[in-house]
């Protein structure tokens, strides 16, 4: 199969450098367009991120001497790649998201700002893949052909959502009360100052829990005609604190469901879950998307953060609660299945779905 | 005001050595009496804590040559103090608070043996000052004349059960969900390993949750003839974990209450609380117990733990909750308001209230 | 006695905060004016460090309505204050520092600008007092009446070259090795992002092996007519490391005497070593400057940074050097002794001396 | 080929467990013989070590129903396996690793206690493979035919001694003089306390500056025909401290030749360094065993110490020292290089050398 061609937005960033490191040696996929702000435009990549590359390994080679274009060139992006991976801020992605669209070029966005329209899919292929079937309602409603915009969930929200998945669908979520644990590289580079964390946790993160409310209800929404109609049945409730970690956001989670499950039934629908992106055995695809830890006190971070590559969940603990039916504490890592691996699992179920080509 | 003496059974141990720290200068209690097991027992206090003194500043040099006395010498704890504050192990603490109780010594406890036992209060003295008339019956229940058993509750309540007070007292608890973000000195020493939490979390502390969920009630319990009858109206549920944080716990609290509150009204109740320490003017009692930080991210462990010389709580971003009334954030510092601090305040009004005498 | 007025430049920053928690009590000096660039002149102090004050107390009362003036306002200046600690930035020294002196007003700088001017001492009161008698030549040189700068040294410094100053005079320095590892603190707020120094250390800061280096030899250096001619006579080479600690700089130092000293005459010059701040009892003289821990692992900076409220430098480890004569640890609190806490006590000197009458 | 089996001593601890992740895949050596003190002994491995499992990955599947062996039971050792990689105590060194040799067995050893006997290779296959050759002076002296013990130097050396190995060939060294901050897995589980390392560093590692200091001078040594005399024109003082890191021991070195090299020869050295391990193409051997970073802020601990699977070594910050030649920072990976990794290397060159067949 000859690989097609991408591009990424914002490629000097932090879940820029991110997306070029996972896409290195990628079967499907070949980096060939970097689009950022004037700033770097014109420069090579190398020279563009010297001294703020933060990824552990070196810059790749491949993408060392990779000339980066202005975000605003749209005509260089049309002739250079097929899709683009978007890795911009709120406000940019408002402005350069819908003109790549409009322009035919799909974009599989990292950003918030389009995830609150009712015809753009926020996704987690293990969890909503047939949300996709937005698409041609969205380039319908905005006159497009071949460009659409699809999102993926904001960071926090990956670790609870994924193992929520298969108990959702048997015994419906009612209430939800999260607090999360998240780590410091969730806020990019500087980020959060070390005088603001170490012997420290800040107990807020700014529209964190904001998003850790709604998005739940647009993935666990109905597409209909017009778009996703939000699932107004399930309340929901998160404290978000930053705490001295590198990378991996944990969750502890008490859930009250309509229908009670057994324990025995929760950890069997873990132990068996396989989403479409194991189905299809998707290349960036965790074989196993849910991991049950049977230590009493795991998973934790630095040790359960890199399961399945990063892209695997990993859970815990679950037990009684004496308010709703269960708690159970939840991990994923956030720079990779919260972020660029979780856009490029998106992109892999698009092109396998064939809204690629 | 003559001073009275008292005892430190565990003198030697993280909890001992707080209180010493705390009571050097005490205007009511001087210290003249250190009990510890065999190991140290024989040994001046110095020469038994070289190389395992874990407070920030020296060993006060009244304490150096203060000798140590087996914990079993009961004759000697007779000769020389009026009470003792016991800082030993759940286990210790069934086999020798009795003991002391028994002999006409008063036990002020750390440990968790006692409070499960419906004649024995469990003190918070801004919380729960009247479950002192237990003492009489338990007495009486154990044929004991001038010796009893008064406990202070686990260090991870402390943060929220003296902000609910003044709630409960209007509106009436019925659900409580927290989730506690708990320091390393809570294990004590060597207590958490460096390479279990640097860069990490840890979800689980052992028994912590239990505590967390069951003393609350028997706080908020009614003390009828025979002991307290805990208030099973209340539901709680507790995610109790450990972080990289030296001192100082914070909890995240969801709350339900029986009559609904305007959000004006908790803050005002919170600024105007005074619980009976601060109307008493006791020694340790912080002038202000509740404090509310303005900010949107405070309070934190390393800003706010030693508010009120590290016997205030301080208390955050009150907020609705979609799932309960309300949700908030509270602080206390573990080893001083939760550990040695509060046994202290518990000494200072059952002093005052006459027991000690 | 009634207290003299004084000004601080740059009171927003984290310096400047530093300055006024220590000066909120001092029995000479009354802080009545704050100067700051334009972006806050014109408001009150409160008001100017809403959401970025990082003290561990809050706002002392007395300065929350004071207002801030333009520093460039020298005429409001000089009717406000006797003479001002500097605590701006390296660029702003070079400008407002002299702009303040030849207008009459003393300054107290924590600035490196001017201090690698020969006139213009660089002072730790313990180490070189002597060296005030540049203030008339520089007075002198400038054309300045009133007027003076006085620099204090960096703050890397203070942990040896306190303990090695009564060594210098008896044995001579000739050869000096240090590795540093400092805090955080030491690069202000933002500062030191987390994701680059939790898990981790940083072994280069900025600039700080060239001070460590240099300044030293000014500080031993031989005031002539002129200035002060540096050491030369010493070498000396630093490595300096960034480790994840708040507050504290520790120095691990070996060094080469001319005269080989016996090690128990080194701890006896630290028991006893009393510098001039000492004999004139000045108000934040720490009693004992040089504290020697005998500990085989002291000091450390979480345990030993606070002695004698931060002013006094911990040492440990004394013992042979392979290489050179001795080699020891050393600790001071950055922040205090190494930032504002040295300033005023330059100005106490200074005072004393009557050069801010 | 067939791959040949191996033991390892002390399988349960941390070393052990290291070794075992390491080997889990490798081409030539097949774990088939655990060995532990009773405590362990009769269990199955993943029995034994339920709980104090520190590795990152789970225990590898082939070896949780291996049984474990006493340490004592020299006969089943002796049926079990070709050679043995020791991981246990110094104490149970000086027992066992003897008792292994005296009957046939090779010993690869991570102890320091036969590290200081003449007869006895300190091994770094980069830097003195040659002393391989004392492998039959052993044998003869201790009348052993096939047996031998070959140990791996201290964990804080393999930085420095690595990058200096060309150097001390082309220039000679003279002196040294080296600060290390070391990471806390060097200290095994638990080892070193939160409550001692948080917001901290501790300037002492017990026996850790006379290892660092003697042992290169063994390595350095010349093979006679009795053994090694240790190379004693060399001075070396070492400065060990303890960080907040989890793994990565980073040192600032400082050196005297005797022949001055210039900068671009050391670099030159560096970048072109091939030790026998690289010729030989050893299955573990770092394909470059020095890595010069050229950023002026790095190696870094968290940053770097996977380079080469961390087998690598980093190096940065060549710069001229004005009281020695040269400085630079160098940086290993304490538990791969340091100890698992660095035995397992000696074994492969053991074992192409024709000792372990």
């Amino acid at each position: 199969m000859e690989k097609i061609s991408v591009g990424i937005l914002g490629a000097t960033g932090m879940v820029g450098q991110q997306y070029l490191q996972l896409l290195v040696n990628h079967p499907w996929f070949e980096v060939s367009f970097l689009a950022s702000s004037e700033q770097s435009a014109g420069k090579f990549y190398g020279e563009a991120v010297e001294g703020r590359w933060h990824m552990n390994a070196p810059i790749p080679d491949r993408f060392i001497n990779l000339p980066i274009t202005n975000i605003n060139d749209i005509q260089q992006a049309k002739k250079s790649c097929s899709f683009v991976f978007s890795a911009i801020s709120h406000e940019a992605a408002g402005l350069y998201e819908e003109l790549y669209a409009q322009n035919g070029i799909p974009v599989i966005s990292n950003a918030a700002y389009h995830r609150y329209f009712a015809d753009v899919p926020v996704l987690i292929p293990e969890v909503n893949p047939d949300h996709i079937k937005l698409i041609p309602i969205q380039q319908k409603n905005r006159k497009w052909d071949r460009g659409f915009i699809v999102a993926k969930p904001n960071c926090s929200l990956q670790s609870y959502m994924i193992p929520l998945a298969p108990l959702h669908k048997e015994f419906v979520v009612q209430k939800l009360l999260i607090t999360t644990l998240q780590a410091v590289s969730g806020a990019g580079h500087p980020g959060v100052s070390s005088l603001g964390i170490i012997d420290n946790v800040i107990p807020y993160i700014s529209n964190e829990e904001e998003k850790s409310e709604q998005e739940p209800l647009k993935i666990w929404g109905d597409v209909g005609e017009d778009g996703i109609t939000d699932s107004h049945n399930i309340t929901i409730s998160a404290h978000c604190n930053r705490v001295p970690v590198i990378d991996g956001h944990l969750a502890c989670v008490s859930v009250q469901f309509e229908f009670t499950p057994l324990k025995k039934h929760i950890l069997e629908l873990w132990e068996n879950f396989q989403g479409l992106p194991q189905l299809l055995n998707l290349p960036s695809a965790p074989r196993q998307p849910i991991i049950y830890c049977k230590e009493s006190d795991r998973p934790q971070p630095r040790q359960d953060r890199n399961a399945g590559n990063g892209m695997s969940v990993s859970v815990g603990r679950l037990r009684d609660c004496n308010v709703f039916n269960f708690r159970f504490v939840a991990l994923s890592h956030n720079t990779i299945r919260g972020a660029a691996g979780g856009g490029i699992l998106n992109a892999e179920l698009l092109m396998h779905q064939g809204y690629l080509k």
